[in-house]
């Protein structure tokens, strides 16, 4: 990215929460953590102090099928980024004392998670829709999993997971690509990973397609929080990340919910004032997605909220989007990815999710042909579908127990 | 910025909560709401679906001191955005209907954020130390001040503090000043503004440095709520936003508080794992500023950590700071101020306060040096003054009524 003084890197691992088996629960996030406390090299204060001497940012995500570590700095300071962060991802010690330690941080984290309202809803409802497939789990864990696991499964789940053959590094900024691979190279095999064979990248996501566990009818929940606002999930599956429809379902999401302009905001907030925040959404993973609407709102008016937000959803399946609102769409979703381009940080995870998901990068303008090849009817018959999946209801709010 | 595609562009408006009289109270974040509800040439309809269609991004934000209306666009929708934003700040309607529907719009934005016990802590924090000062009060009123606001109170406000001598519009990225100048002055002019006459700035906020109403003496409050954690802010006054020790300030708290390596984050979470967030932060305005501490843990370990967090202000008075310490903060605001310049709407967002507030733009290499010139001494003399003023404590957290 010509003109950039930063670069942002990161270090994708394949492995998520989807991938813990029973005993593990958490443990993927719980490594996350666990990365920063201290190497073979380096203590937990060195990784510290290197990114913030030089004013960087570090930080990690955990998600449900990779987890990425990531730095944000000047251009001078990319070989310390690359040198600590192949360290933290090579050479982790797990050490017991640190480990306990950070059981509390995380603890507290969940805690502090479950203190959110929108949170809870959008965290139950992945669970109604999804059920007992892995896809459906917490991506942190439970407290009762994370003050249960020992050691041992974390240990073995990195030594397991992480290894050559799921790791990708992506960068965007003032990088160039020969010093990089350079950098990492040199550094993982400090880290004693041994890149001189020819390794195989592990199967990605996409062949993943069995949906064993995911409930075939929907499931209606309220759960009580003593807050002021009601706060209303409702949807069903969606669309797996692969899926061609993609493009479709960006556009359907764009007119229902996507923006000021979008149904959603106009019919809840704009003409009736019922809430200050309702959008829709889409997640697509390896496989399996799920496809929802939110609004928060007055608990006198959740069913009030409620009936519009299934209104607004059946609307779009039986009478389908004009077509000024097919090319206002477009236009956004054509604007957004220009504009999304700019900083290093998205377009680097825009590199590392094209490598791990689909193992193509779409240039922009292949993208945008996509986008503007979406028509009227594309919606409407994917609008029909996902209405008629079996939907799940998510209301947490102060309801008494 | 060459090499941007995108700009951002920001109309300031030099009025906040702040300026708020009795009968006034929540006005100047009501207006910011209705500003987007419809101008005499367009209706709400037409400003969303105006940045939806391009792309772009258009919101707003109400301060203690300020209002700012902002567009991020790609450089040929500029024209556009320039002449929705000027549109609104010059010929808003307040439509009695549209009003009294955002009313109900933001009654449940202050629902949303009376849900989140971290803002309760910090609202309440800014009360506490700030008392009876205008600066004290919440930026957007209250449900009773929200429900009690009649249209002529919004009107006034509107009429009186949106006027030439108020405003100032910043933008960086793809553009050019003249071009710039000459589409905003079309613009305003076309919203009926008169701006060939010399029309002289209103005086700036460092002018205001009455402290009336600030409590000579610390409060301490609990307030309850039915949550997982603990949260607590405990802090003094400030600095004002152009008190010249300002830069002492931003050394002080990247020490206490300011990233992975500072003392809050080692003391409290790496070394005893009892919060996941924990920080310092230094908020200034004309004449007056707060200054502070928090931490979100476990109910039981409140007390716990309440202490450590007061024995590291004191511990920063009674020692001071390292050599090491003064250069790893100095080298973490060198780069991240570097790092910073390069989005357009942080850029944005400079240019305006600068104006508003300084009066002055200094250069990076201005700002360089005097975060550079900061000394030990300056820092254990600024930590000596703040651990001795009167000291206020909140919690919120699940304490019983």
């Amino acid at each position: 990215m010509p003109g950039l003084r930063s670069v942002t890197m990161g270090a994708w691992v394949g492995v998520g929460s989807r991938d813990e088996t029973d005993g593990h629960f958490g443990s993927t996030h719980f490594l996350e953590h666990l990365l920063f406390k201290g190497t073979t090299r380096r203590t937990a204060m060195d990784i510290a102090e290197a990114f913030d001497a030089v004013g960087g940012e570090a930080n990690a995500s955990t998600g449900k099928e990779h987890t990425c570590y990531y730095a944000r700095v000047l251009d001078t300071d990319l070989p310390m980024a690359v040198d600590v962060i192949s360290d933290m991802v090579t050479s982790a010690r797990l050490e017991e004392g640190e480990l306990e330690t950070e059981r509390g941080v995380i603890l507290e984290e969940l805690a502090m998670n479950d203190d959110d309202p929108s949170d809870v809803a959008h965290e139950e409802f992945t669970a109604a829709v999804l059920g007992k497939h892995p896809l459906g789990r917490p991506i942190g864990g439970t407290p009762e999993t994370i003050k249960a696991v020992p050691r041992d499964a974390v240990w073995e789940h990195y030594r397991w997971h992480y290894r050559p053959e799921t790791l990708v590094v992506a960068a965007a900024g003032g990088v160039s690509h020969e010093e990089l691979v350079d950098q990492v190279s040199t550094a993982l095999t400090i880290g004693g990973w041994s890149l001189d064979e020819a390794v195989a990248p592990r199967e990605r996501r996409s062949g993943e397609a069995s949906s064993d566990g995911v409930p075939s009818v929907g499931v209606s929940l309220t759960i009580h929080r003593p807050v002021e606002q009601a706060n209303i999930v409702i949807g069903s599956t969606g669309l797996a990340a692969t899926d061609e429809r993609r493009f479709a379902l960006s556009v359907l999401n764009a007119v229902l919910g996507g923006g000021m302009s979008s149904r959603l905001f106009q019919e809840i907030r704009e003409k009736r004032g019922l809430a200050y925040t309702t959008y829709s959404f889409a997640s697509g993973h390896g496989g399996l997605g799920t496809f929802g609407l939110y609004a928060g709102c007055a608990p006198a008016r959740v069913d009030q909220v409620t009936e519009l937000l299934i209104e607004e959803l059946e609307r779009l399946a039986s009478d389908g989007i004009t077509s000024t609102e097919l090319d206002r769409s477009i236009g956004q979703l054509a604007g957004g990815l220009v504009l999304g381009l700019e900083d290093s940080g998205s377009r680097m995870s825009r590199l590392g999710k094209a490598e791990l998901v689909y193992g193509e990068l779409l240039s922009v303008a292949e993208s945008l042909e996509l986008i503007r090849s979406v028509t009227v009817a594309d919606v409407q018959d994917l609008a029909v579908e996902l209405a008629g999946r079996p939907r799940s209801l998510v209301r947490v709010g102060p309801f008494g127990d």
